[in-house]
């Protein structure tokens, strides 16, 4: 059974322990490794001995920073702390040996498994960061520029930069303290969401070419290829929040990607809607799952047969 | 010669005058409505009579709510109250011969002319907006959540959702407390910043698969044709902005769009750039003009020849 932590307290438990190794999830983004970055850098600046244990191979190339903060083998650590991961099977590979040994949990999904001894959760931050900036500001009263950097990074990838729908009063007003404090919004803003990989721009301009309207144009497909994959050289990092894409437009209420995987018999498919258009009872019609707006499901079916196959249900529904 | 108010200064001189006309900029965008609307609307709330004039035709699609202030044409007013418009230039063709008859101007640009009696001018502000939000909370102490949505929409308008380079801890803040105050960030954004029309996504997509890049991938040159334009069926609103994508690509250090306008041989060229590149010097040889990382002007010749004519002028600079 965890035992619930406010932020205040949380900060009393850092303050009383050192030798902290931080957990972050097995897919890292910039709200993961920037929580966690920022709790490292902010714990280092009080004195602690504290390092990161994270999944090298999946980190994106914006967070190479991270490495300051890696783990060196032979680090004895005393305590484990997760952040900003919901359940141990999020864990990263080099992680999963600790799973019963996480001392505290830092996190802000409603979903989380209560897998740790002391859970500090809160479900209404957009970001992990704005618990991690409440918990820093109780034990050190401020926040330094390289710790404001870090957190900035968090909140502005989860928030999608303050345009996300779960972006509150309470995210702008940490950024403001970040901001004022010296993270480098300016510089941070610039690369992680105005500028585009040449490859992420020719990916974007064929399957914006290539979308498909149904039902008077409230349903927008679009398929990704390995063809398209390869001509444009598009790794992950570049493909980054693509299903987004066709339910971006004007109208749109549900908006499918369907990508080829290992072949082209194999793909994953990702539904977007808008209420009360249900995504996960899309997928769950192919086994899979997720939350109302935002699902997805794997069909080991070509593009044009998923196709007709997701038609069919949409039929149904709208 | 202009008086210099301050925003503290600028709400006693409101408190004290009554029937204000306020007039928006000739082309109008979120900011100078969203600023100009929240002013009118947090005046009436104050028991002020308070109308706008502003150039209905080019009133984007997304602000129509403004005609809740229009003035009727029977107003007589007693004062008149320039918003975020820097010259009387700017001025929309019915509101020109009030020109000279300016009390106030609320303004955040460095350019101002200083044409009105008094100035309240804040250049380190991102938006107008953040002004006037100084300024209705000196007249009122709090802010309505129907003056917070106008004034959200001018600040984000102005900063791109927060993620321009002009943001400050500051822009931050006001947006906290607009969000606060019950403006419907969600909505908003969805609205302004994550939809977009059918048209804008087929002319992007049409523009970034067209897109040349030259000297090694640092510049970009895209081309926006009549006939992409009828294809489309893309109006001026839907490609707003649409000359920041060229630059928007990794690595690109000038972004360049070339629009054919009335005829294939009559085209406004957009050049955005990073520093230490300077679009306005590249401009200045075409007789145009604007800011050192935004600039354009207009050449009589086709895209073609254009793009011969500039490779010439870039080859000089990179």
């Amino acid at each position: 059974m965890s035992k619930m932590l406010t932020p205040a307290e949380t900060a009393n438990w850092l303050k009383e322990h050192d030798n902290l190794l931080i957990i972050t999830h097995r897919r890292p983004d910039g709200e993961t490794l920037g929580s966690a970055g920022a709790l490292a850098q902010g714990l280092r600046e009080y004195g602690k001995t504290v390092y990161l244990l994270y999944n090298p191979e999946a980190t994106p190339r914006y967070f190479k920073y991270v490495e300051d903060y890696s783990a060196p083998d032979d680090f004895e650590y005393d305590h484990i702390i997760a952040v900003d991961t919901a359940t141990t099977g999020l864990f990263p590979e080099n992680a999963l040996k600790y799973k019963d040994d996480i001392s505290l949990c830092i996190d802000h999904h409603r979903s989380n498994t209560l897998y740790a001894g002391l859970v500090c959760l809160d479900a209404d931050c957009a970001a992990c960061g704005e618990i991690i900036y409440d918990i820093l500001m109780d034990i050190s009263g401020s926040i330094s520029s390289l710790t404001a950097e870090r957190l900035y990074v968090a909140l502005s990838t989860d928030t999608g930069c303050f345009s996300f729908g779960n972006t509150t009063a309470n995210t702008l007003y940490i950024a403001s303290k970040l901001v004022e404090a010296g993270a480098s919004n300016k510089e941070i803003n610039k690369k992680l969401f105005r500028t585009k990989t040449h490859s992420r721009v020719k990916i974007e301009g064929m399957l914006t070419s290539g979308l498909e309207y149904y039902f008077d144009d409230r349903v927008a497909i679009a398929a990704i290829t390995r063809e398209m994959m390869e001509t444009t050289g598009a790794d992950e990092d570049d493909i980054d929040d693509i299903a987004a894409l066709p339910g971006s437009v004007e109208g749109v209420c549900i908006g499918i990607t369907i990508r080829e995987m290992s072949s082209p018999e194999d793909c994953k498919i990702s539904v977007r809607s808008r209420s009360p258009y249900d995504a996960q009872a899309i997928c769950a019609h192919f086994g899979g799952g997720g939350h109302k707006l935002a699902a997805g499901c794997t069909i080991e079916k070509t593009v044009d047969e998923i196709k007709v196959l997701l038609l069919e249900v949409l039929g149904e529904i709208m």
